[in-house]
């Protein structure tokens, strides 16, 4: 039996190893990406859920057209204004999260040895994606404020056959770090410049804890050449498997073709309870509740690093989002560290090679602090403290 | 901007857009393949949807494993015993409807070139998804019977890289034949023979109005070639996304790791909904129920055209599933004639072209049955009969 080229070879994913480690019950875990669960609004959609059944139930329960439901489309449309961006649902398709709107970019740019841009590091899930397709990567330099412009434009220069560049500017995953307005706005010249198409994911945007949102590549977008991902799988639940891509129409009309190969349409039902959960509650409040209980663990976490860290390790300071980076001395290989860390420590966390697509960086780990009550975020820090020390001496 | 090969020059589908026509409430429409939204179960759902946020809220509103919920995929090995196949949940991946499983048939098969075997006519679901990733197809040579073996062979001898075989053997979409029991054994013989894989569609399986049901070809596999899929749209409701893919775990293992990549996993609320359903409620009743409906629609669809249709067309007599297919004079262009039926008589079906992916057979036309109520199908099928003797003259 013959596979295709691009599944043979491919192992799967270590991360995944980690998050099942992870999942066990006596583990305090940084390791998972996960929105908390106590804050879903499990009440509310019990009542939402019964409004649409009583309401629509047949066309919530039948086919529905590829695009998604108007009216939820409608309200992300309106909802994007937030990233100052002026749209309609004309550009808005209802994916199944934002890990599709992943493998759509992959499918219609990318043909085998293509080249992908992307931020170093990236996101593991958007390289498995692209990888999907027989993508290639060039990780480009960043700093605090995003894609340094100079090595954007060398890799421009020097790489053939880019296809898009990949950017997740609001509080990456996995470096915490959020563009600068400049550097969005170098980004947006040099892809006008060389005329290749951004991919923009945006799932964090919504969870920011202190200073004020910042334009999205998409609204700086002048040429129709920015795809925007968005979805509800931090902000209302990601269970649900409800995302969108927003994009000019010429990108979307091909997005939309794909869809209909790879799963005809999202859920009828869900698009709809959605849509009614924002007509019926208060979805600006929903949001600041999860804002609030996030803002408290990363100032948690912020300030236990602080406290039993050595001083010889640095880490991000997140302005939203679900992650911080680690960065700890050379000398040690937080990959091969792993596995003592859960052994005598029974803290989990994500190794960061995981997130350079090309290899080569050991000395980094991704910490997640949505996921964990506060007292084990205390505990969880203070412990894997004390084993960098001891690794340090 | 350059788009990758797969997606540049293809149109969106042309039955898409019959459809959106065939939609409006002044036409009757035999075009789509919709179940019938009145027998959707909205009261038990309403129920099942509030247990599972009641009993299990947190972890049906979060993410949840790739392969899917455990209780849905062990109902899933349960049942597949129906078609005579001896599983458990480790050969289950739970994807979102079956379509899904068919892009990933294309995705872990198919490079750019490589050829798929299908029936002639086959679905034109698979022929889009397959096409994502390049494929050709081979038409193979059937009758009502299934593929004949004699072609299957001269295409598995002749045809350089072919992949797999893709395969509706019961109640097939769109002609409404179902394969012998010796058919399906020369199938499974011939692959096994030259070491080919074979995708078996099987999303009408369930829906059987006559006779006994055959076994499946997943169930006569002895070498682990089959990936089977299967999907709760037709037996319970579309608008959930939820099918399952069953197959040999180092084919399941490929399927897994493209799931998560694509998607991530299925909705974890619906696919505990279905699982709740399944075991308060009588799934067998509930499909029954569907089928007494479903064959009287066939039966009404049946005599009708014998009654209306001139003597020189022909049509199957499907034992179970959607559809029937129609077989005009030779005179007669289906695909011109649409437009017109439109007009003249508000009716609308598939023109046949659409499923013969090296086109060339003009004279055909896909009827559904299950989503018109009885007065609809009796004067829709007058109507049709009443245009068709005109053309015939």
């Amino acid at each position: 039996m013959k596979y295709s080229k691009r599944v043979v070879g491919v192992k799967a994913s270590e991360i995944r190893e980690i998050l099942k480690l992870a999942a066990r019950h006596d583990i305090i875990s940084f390791a998972g990406g996960l929105p908390a669960p106590e804050l879903f609004p499990i009440r509310e959609m019990e009542e939402v859920s019964r409004t649409v059944l009583e309401e629509m139930g047949q066309e919530a329960l039948q086919y529905s057209p590829t695009e998604g439901y108007e009216p939820l489309r409608d309200f992300i449309a309106g909802r994007m204004a937030k990233t100052g961006v002026k749209t309609d649902r004309d550009e808005i398709l209802i994916i199944s999260g934002s890990q599709q709107g992943l493998d759509f970019a992959g499918k219609i740019f990318l043909d085998p040895g293509d080249t992908v841009l992307c931020e170093s590091p990236t996101y593991l899930g958007a390289v498995n994606a692209f990888r999907a397709y027989e993508g290639n990567f060039r990780e480009v330099a960043t700093d605090n404020e995003g894609m340094i412009p100079e090595d954007l434009e060398k890799a421009l220069k020097e790489t053939p056959d880019v296809k898009f560049i990949y950017v997740i500017p609001d509080f990456q995953n996995p470096s915490g770090r959020t563009w600068s307005l400049d550097r969005r706005k170098a980004l947006v010249e040099l892809a006008n410049q060389y005329g290749i198409p951004i991919v923009e994911d945006n799932p964090y945007g919504e969870l920011i804890y202190e200073g004020e949102r910042l334009p999205s590549i998409r609204s700086l977008d002048t040429k129709g050449l920015v795809m925007f991902l968005g979805t509800f799988s931090k902000t209302f639940a990601p269970g649900l498997r409800i995302g969108w891509i927003n994009a000019p129409k010429e990108i979307l009309a091909k997005c939309i073709m794909v869809k209909q190969s790879s799963d005809v349409q999202s859920s009828s039902i869900s698009q709809r309870e959605i849509a009614v959960f924002v007509e019926k509650y208060d979805f600006e409040k929903h949001v600041e509740k999860i804002k609030s209980t996030y803002r408290k663990r990363r100032d948690l976490m912020m300030d236990s690093m602080g406290k039993y860290f050595p001083d010889s390790v640095e880490w991000t300071h997140p302005a939203g989002g679900l992650f911080t980076w680690v960065i700890v001395p050379d000398s040690i290989d937080t990959k091969e560290l792993m596995e003592r860390t859960l052994e005598e420590t029974k803290v989990a966390y994500v190794p960061g090679a995981s997130f350079f697509p090309n290899g080569g960086v050991k000395n980094t780990m991704r910490l997640n602090f949505s996921n964990m009550p506060e007292d084990k975020i205390v505990e969880g820090i203070r412990r894997l403290g004390e084993l960098l020390k001891r690794e340090i001496g």
